[in-house]
């Protein structure tokens, strides 16, 4: 380990956390902005609103850390227990911050609304010892402390204070205190590939990476982001490193990869959809709307995605989309004719450049000896032809479902790349 | 603190959980199944993949809890390092399992169809001193160790693999492992109504509730899950007990309620439809599908949901759906008159007993002084009326969706109630 670095360690303080009531999202947005500036996550520990443990935890972390974020614990109610214990663990007494004091106050006139409670006004109490964060956002104010040349910050646990804060004073602050190296990014991402294959393909161009780039594999639902991480002194020369060696990253794996971005398949598809000034639709049996639901998450969609249709009841595939009831007979509803006529229904109808097609049987129920829980037909059609290809998904149903959205997608990202017209 | 209670510490594994890229969802599915139990989660920790970490992880939590659950760093490359480090900690040499490499050839063999590299092989290895945990859903194994009357099980960190071991084999062994109290929980779904607007009208009922049954809420986007739990000796004293407090909840929120047990809001709708043996279709243009994927993400939807329409395009409201040319010029797609004509097409078209429809300004762009992001319009049709609302949420892109398709699913759940016919 370099002796170097600057570590962190973010405790997060709350009996929610423990029972599983609330899922921590400010631990990764902060660890994010502190990669940022150079600074690295080592831990990140959750505790109960129970004096003796958040005391441990604090002793522990500064063992480990010299930047100690701490976000939680700073409500008005009985349980929040965190103000008066910074104040006893840096040895200070309590007194009100005539700022904090302020703020509350208005946030009452202007938006609350109701007279204040005594426990209101003891959120402007902060420890003497601190330099108080003020909340632009809530009432309850933040709190910086230092000690044998650490920094500990107490923040609220609600993701918007605790942001604010971060972004206004904590992060602007944090590079002045300590000696921070240069840290550069460079993500790509991949699908139709597992983890391990990439892994072998390119173990010669990871064995020979210098000791200060690292690369990490962040896999997710048969796609796998590839992240090359530099740091350094000198910020210049690791961007040159560093975009020298993605180069050669995207060569080795051109034929897999999606965007050399931080983009997800859906954002790479509406970019190249744009460029192409192209549109696509759907139609949708299996996954009921969720393929249509990716696209349109990415602000913009309506620019190149028309419309879908999710024929889920056999009739809707015949009489909304027109599919043959001799197909539907003879073939059935999960098939390679279906799925086809399904597509190509859907670009006449919709009147775009793409259409996909899905129908299968995302399980528990619906499976036969011969269509298995997780037989998927995917058509997807352009100008030219129509690519049809069939899939065995192997998950429970949510997952059937995640997964056979990503191949559609990435059959229609490959049939948008390879239409020239 | 209660020595007789059984504490659990969550250690999560991964150099990924500290750059911020994946947030932990697992630790809160865990606690929430662990609380199920009578395990309280006393501390949660998430360290890299760094040896002395891992293995200062695994001696201090084991000074806290007597469970202590580990999940990630087994995949198949270089970074992976937890399994030799478990076989170290426990004083065990590598062996190859052959359940494990059983079920890593089935899996290559009838899914991934490539030959297995020399990584996938070795995911067949563990330590042997452990109990191996089968992975029906991935090439890992999890292992179950024991040392001092105390529990440690590595499971992998893909969530759905974690969650089948931990449902099939972890959450099934723990009560014969240690003395558990007795635990019953009682949940319900609220809609429509927030957490503090709850907690003022129910504050006489909480705050007479007797020590050992704890009342939790559980806000997730519009709706409040509200959970009672009564831990004790004698379980059958504790039933009765919860029951009684449960029925006058109810009674105190029988106009938000959703439903009295612990399912989710297109559960409950999939459950009345059922039982009126009636079916629904859906017309969406802002929420893009999202509102079908729900209604479809429920095992058996297919017996009561025929299908939908995304009209993203206005010319999909138009030639699709039969949208007035007129209603659409005078009034705009965002408007009482549009979603009325969505929703009854879809009805008509699809042949359904209800139709609901949405349509919306979702952000960051397309609002408009008179409409502005988070104007959203909703229509639900039955057999005898159509009823609209408008709404205006506050939030960015995705989060609007969600809000806006838990409003339209809660508006017709109330539709179907009100429709006696």
């Amino acid at each position: 380990m370099n002796n170097d670095r600057v570590n962190a360690s973010i405790i997060t303080i709350g009996d929610e956390l423990l029972i599983g009531q609330t899922i921590d999202t400010n631990s990764a947005w902060m660890a994010q902005e502190l990669n940022k500036l150079g600074i690295w996550v080592k831990r990140r520990v959750a505790v109960g609103d129970v004096w003796d443990e958040i005391w441990n935890a604090l002793d522990e972390e500064s063992k480990q850390s010299q930047v100690i974020l701490i976000t939680g614990g700073l409500g008005p109610t009985a349980d929040d227990i965190t103000k008066p214990l910074m104040g006893s663990y840096f040895g200070g007494k309590m007194i009100v911050d005539e700022g904090a004091l302020q703020n509350v106050k208005e946030i009452f006139e202007k938006y609350i609304k109701r007279p204040m409670l005594d426990v209101n006004l003891k959120q402007a109490e902060v420890p003497d010892v601190c330099t108080v964060i003020q909340n632009k956002r809530g009432t309850a104010p933040g709190m910086w402390f230092e000690k044998e040349g650490k920094v500990f910050v107490s923040m609220p646990g609600v993701p918007n204070e605790m942001k604010g804060m971060m972004t206004d004073y904590v992060l602007p602050r944090l590079p002045k205190m300590f000696a921070l190296p240069a840290v550069v990014h460079r993500t790509l991402l991949t699908a139709g590939i597992g983890e391990s294959y990439i892994a072998d393909r390119i173990k010669d161009f990871e064995a020979a990476l210098p000791q200060h780039i690292k690369l990490a594999y962040l896999p997710n639902f048969g796609m796998v982001r590839l992240r090359l991480t530099a740091t350094g002194k000198d910020e210049t020369e690791i961007i040159e490193e560093v975009d020298r060696l993605f180069i050669e990253l995207q060569d080795q794996l051109q034929d897999v990869m999606v965007i050399n971005e931080d983009k997800t398949l859906e954002e790479a598809i509406g970019i190249l959809l744009a460029k192409k000034e192209k549109t696509v639709s759907t139609a949708e049996s299996c996954t009921g709307g969720y393929i249509s639901h990716l696209i349109t998450s990415v602000p913009g969609s309506s620019g190149y995605f028309k419309g879908g249709i999710v024929s889920y009841d056999n009739t809707i595939k015949e009489n909304v989309l027109g599919v043959d009831a001799d197909t539907l007979d003879n073939y059935g509803a999960v098939s390679e004719e279906t799925v086809s006529q399904m597509a190509m229904a859907a670009r006449s109808i919709m009147k775009t450049d793409f259409a996909l097609a899905v129908s299968g049987i995302m399980g528990p129920g619906g499976g036969t000896e011969e269509k298995p829980v997780g037989t998927v037909w995917i058509a997807v059609t352009g100008n030219k032809e129509t690519v049809t290809r069939k899939f065995q998904t192997r998950y429970n149903r949510n997952r059937n479902i995640e997964v056979t959205a990503i191949n559609a997608l990435n059959m229609l990202r490959q049939s948008i790349i390879n239409d020239e017209g």
